[in-house]
């Protein structure tokens, strides 16, 4: 059997994270949170674990990290709800499973790979994916799990002044991964892994927590196959994070593997264009991705992104700025 | 200025329609619908307007038809409910706006429309959605509007059988496109218009009542930008319909533009290109698509497909099965 170079990359959020908030002790525990992630997921890869298996194991180390906003460090919705959606896809199979607006589920992941497993349907939404979480005994948690101080503050802020976004505050003890960003309206912030194991199967995975103050239920591009995440074993797999209209509008995901296979570009080259276009249409944000041959990239255009990836020989790399 | 060649396609669903169950009288009915959205929407064109305009009338009309899945006959879930989907594109200005699981909207294409042009997003679902439809004032209907006795007769046979499908009944005094196709558990039945306008700019629209007695909240490929509905004005504009789950995994509508951008190919080779891989992934299905050279293409790999287009000298075409 050949055995296929691994690869593995995560991200937690792009966004423009301010440096005079990001203290050393703050780039430090990210870091060992991308690290920890990251050695989760290698361990499953050397071990002869499916990509599938990795990705999903990942993402919920990254979930139940309570600075990035997914899982455990959700924010809060207009009415202080915490509402996650997830996806994962299957690239050796082309299948995923995808689930938005479930409240309560510890780690939404498991529940979009449980959505592909055990439902003819790709994608449940709402309270009937609530029920669905139930029914498939997944395990849950209590509000106290997802209520963390700082992230309710930044609601209460956020509704005060009747604004949509992750917001910042200087005197803010504790800084989370979204409350680095500059205040915009543009809502940021999601942890994602993407991984190719020995048999050369590719697959990706999506998390997060949505927008701070959200009304309206609006769906972002994590729960999205093509636009947040995409995989398919013979070309590439692919997990977003940034401003999601753009990449639903640009099919963000999708459009790297769809440069691979119609244009003939490698990976990287693929990858950077459709940051490109990303750009062009006025999207802000990044991605990683990696191929079958074990190739690995992370582009982005916005001033920095969470993120990490193992080198062909093991060694575990984490960049938070772009140099 | 240089007036472009108008085009204009519609689809009110595909599948199995079984040729026993198609008496002349409903094939009349059909295709009576279909030339009539069609005429609809030419004038539009003809007098100048736009694409956008175009579809979103062409769409309500299908919607307003009472045998079609979506709007006024859409299916019943399995709670008994009419829940809605629509997504629009304006390939002009590459901006979308899309609903999910929305109740007593009258026309569910003209509410996508509003989340594209006065909100930030892209996608509403669900409660939120039905609130920001009371915000703008849209036309709301009651639920006895949507209740036709044909489709709770469908509803109470499908829970009953514990079966989530489109069913026929060879019993059943009135026939409904959904009805006509053969017991399956794919979900079948949507309408959808795609146009090309006097300034070569390209719009696409899609709308369904989704599937008689669906749980857990299922997201079909409708609302989602790429898998139901893309458009582009400088490749192409598409409406799909079929198994929606593998045209989120084909991210079908995408893909047709990519296979231009990206390969080179015309209009009708990537449509048969994109609807042939969708074959290869186990989906069954259509789709409607026009380029700004005014180029129509209506490609589907079931049996039928209720399908209409406009020719360049404005004769109307309607078809239902391949020959």
């Amino acid at each position: 059997m050949s055995k296929h170079k691994l690869a593995l990359a995560v991200h937690g959020g792009a966004g423009t994270i301010l440096r005079s908030l990001l203290t050393p002790e703050l780039d430090r525990e990210y870091r060992d949170e991308l690290e920890a992630a990251l050695k989760i997921g290698w361990t499953i890869l050397e071990k002869g674990g499916s990509s599938m298996d990795c990705v999903e194991q990942t993402v919920c180390s990254l979930e139940d990290f309570p600075l990035f906003n997914a899982g455990r460090g959700s924010v809060f919705t207009h009415e202080g709800k915490n509402e996650m959606d997830a996806s994962i896809m299957d690239g050796r199979k082309l299948r995923a499973g995808s689930i938005a607006f479930v409240k309560n589920v510890k780690n939404p992941i498991k529940l979009a790979r449980l959505v592909m497993e055990r439902t003819p349907h790709v994608f449940l939404a709402a309270a009937g994916a609530d029920e669905f979480a139930k029914e498939t005994g997944v395990e849950m948690a209590d509000d106290d799990y997802f209520f963390t101080e700082h992230r309710y503050r930044q609601l209460l802020r956020a509704r005060e002044e009747g604004r949509v976004h992750l917001d910042h505050d200087v005197s803010e003890p504790v800084a989370t991964a979204a409350a680095l960003t500059q205040p915009t309206d543009k809502p940021l912030g999601t942890v994602g892994a993407v991984a190719c194991d020995a048999n050369g199967d590719l697959a990706a995975a999506t998390s997060t927590g949505g927008m701070t103050n959200k009304k309206f239920g609006r769906v972002g591009d994590t729960p999205l196959i093509g636009a947040g995440t995409y995989a398919d074993s013979t070309t590439c797999a692919v997990s977003c994070t940034g401003h999601g209209e753009f990449f639903m509008l640009g099919v963000t995901a999708y459009d790297v593997a769809a440069r691979m296979k119609y244009k003939g570009l490698g990976l990287v080259d693929s990858a950077r264009e459709t940051i490109d276009h990303l750009g062009e249409i006025g999207g802000e944000g990044g991605l990683i991705a990696v191929d079958a041959l074990g190739n690995v990239t992370l582009p982005f255009n916005s001033e920095g992104m969470y993120r990490g990836f193992v080198t062909a020989n093991g060694r575990v790399v984490t960049e938070i700025y772009r140099d």
